[in-house]
């Protein structure tokens, strides 16, 4: 099986593996025990916040573990929607899932929420922000890379207009990391969301950044751990391996970029045979490791599964909400029908892509975009 | 360092690591994605939940993974009290950390909470229980086993007096669960915790029962994963040695109970020569992993550290709770005065504990009590 779904989630790598096993078996302890097993075990979780905040290029003290980025994305929100003055939020049409549903929550509370759309290019619409943000606006959410096309949003430009009207700016960042020069990015936002399973860590693991200058509401103080922002046993060995994984991904991070330079070109220059039938969707930059495509009159959930029985793994979107057989949001964000959004496929590189698992792909969908296909909608 | 604190934490088991590690291998997809490694992940998941089921005597449908005994807990306490009529809910002043906080959640959304004292026995008082349920009672959250000092509840009793008047009954199976029989007392549960670090599995993982006919309102509803009970990508790896450490020290439970005995009987013979000095607390069975005990004139903080410097490992209640600094719970829970809550150990064993290391630690803490303590608080 070849494995194009590296957005979805990786497979650990094999460093990060034998850290957790060797912190699993020596720093077992609970870091809120005071005797050594348990003041040890905390040293190495301090150790990890420090090291992750340096990557990240913010403040240790704002650093909080979580069981991975849907959590982080839950606190960071409901953080900061009481953070500060206003009862409305921002965001865009095509975030992750666990941030429209963590909006929701705070909608059912009386929070007003404005979702504005995409434009062509595939980011967001900064005309539709700065017509949509208020004096009241407490928050704008905004993914940094789309995990469906691997478009990268215009942040510090999002940020000046959050400054401008006082609004905090929260983004997930759980695709980003470990793809982009991070430090770049995390200087514009007051609150990110990072996980481990999305650079070759564990899963279960992952962590929010709260800039220290922000108060967190006594409502949502939870338990002693992680200074009462996340509750829970720390999971010291999914830390431990999350923050070795981070290093040693980001510290080859120019190498990945050339990679995935290198297979997005083989890709394109593969798929030349049936390019009047393709759509590649939104302006992403060369090293995205995220391709967003749609394929004329084939289904994209029909091409997903005959890629499969061909023995390469694609997608039709976001793992978090495939269930749903909804249409590829953040095509519908960027205003296409649904019938062409039900088309869509996600092919995303990892490091242990090879330019022959691309052809090999490029090949199997030719031959399936070729054939007579039984399943394509006469309307599309 | 000796080990006395398994209420805590455990290590993990060998087996259980290697699982893990094959599993993080193996199955990495992410259990929602629709390829392959996705159905292949999510497979495993559902032989965990059918095994996990299965040890607990209940259906595998009502089997929830999340991220640990607090999650869990928090997740729990939020469906049955939307899943019932009436806002009263019990609980007793004795719970863990993380109901006491999901409980001032629901408290602030309006419902009404009563805390029930415990007798001196150590357990709940069933007059207070059977004197404060009323008619729009939605809930009642009892711990089975106590974190603190081991006692068990009588969970048929607590069961059979919600039943009769209609509200449901969550416990708190963290400590419980792998040290009883467990299916004994889930019958008479609609809903219960249990966490894979407490018996040798990782941390991070955990799981929540919910009987299959509470209704869970929609308001709850949280993404994919899980049903929608719980959101996040899946820590298949996590599950599948949580389930493997479950179904190790289950099926060695008989033997385990044995130790735990003819340890318990090694600590009181060795803690003669000081036992007017010390004062058991609690009616606890004697296979019971936890003892918790007062020490006349030593304070248990500095009881713990002192014995942390000679090289045992015990604790002075919940690690969850400890930065508090506050006396244990149980024993204000069951009437004794903060001065001699504030001289409270809890010490827990473990499988890996010997007979050797229970006479050290009874040695260590005679020699404490029996030389000059500077810290001993005259009025104690």
């Amino acid at each position: 099986m070849k494995y194009f779904d590296y957005a979805a989630t990786c497979p650990i790598d094999d460093t990060s593996l034998e850290v957790y096993s060797q912190a699993a078996k020596n720093y077992f302890g609970n870091s809120s025990s005071l005797h050594d097993q348990g003041t040890q075990a905390n040293s190495l979780v301090e150790h990890c916040r420090k090291t992750l905040a340096d990557q990240s290029g913010v403040q240790k003290k704002g650093i909080y573990f979580t069981s991975g980025g849907t959590e982080s994305n839950h606190i960071g929100l409901s953080v900061l929607a009481k953070a500060g003055e206003g009862k409305h939020i921002i965001t865009s049409q095509a975030e992750h899932s666990s941030v429209h549903n963590a909006l929701e929550k705070l909608e059912k509370e009386g929070y007003e929420i404005t979702r504005i759309p995409f434009t062509e290019e595939g980011t967001i619409d900064l005309g539709a922000l700065e017509a949509a943000i208020r004096k009241d606006t407490v928050l704008v959410s905004i993914q940094t890379m789309n995990g469906e096309i691997g478009t990268l949003q215009p942040v510090e430009a999002i940020y000046s207009i959050c400054q401008k009207w006082g609004a905090l700016f929260h983004s997930d960042c759980v695709q980003a990391f470990g793809k982009v020069d991070f430090r770049a990015y995390t200087k514009y936002m007051d609150s990110f969301s990072i996980s481990s399973h999305k650079i070759y860590g564990p899963k279960g693991v992952g962590a929010l950044y709260l800039s220290p200058s922000i108060s967190i509401s006594p409502d949502l103080y939870n338990g002693s751990h992680e200074k009462g922002v996340r509750a829970g046993t720390v999971n010291v060995p999914g830390i431990a391996a999350f923050t070795t994984a981070a290093q040693e991904n980001i510290s080859q991070m120019k190498d990945h970029q050339k990679h995935m330079v290198a297979l997005k070109s083989t890709f394109e220059q593969a798929m030349l045979p049936v390019q009047h039938k393709l759509h590649f969707i939104g302006r992403t930059a060369d090293d995205a490791p995220i391709i967003g495509l749609t394929l004329a009159g084939t289904e994209g959930q029909w091409a997903m599964l005959e890629a499969n029985r061909k023995g390469y793994a694609i997608s039709t979107g976001s793992a978090c909400t495939i269930h749903d057989h909804a249409p590829a949001k953040t095509l519908l964000a960027m205003g296409y029908p649904e019938e062409t959004a039900r088309t869509f496929i996600r092919i995303s590189f990892g490091k242990h892509t090879t330019a022959a698992d691309v052809q090999g792909l490029a090949d199997c969908l030719i031959a399936m975009m070729t054939v007579s296909n039984p399943t394509v909608r006469a309307e599309v």
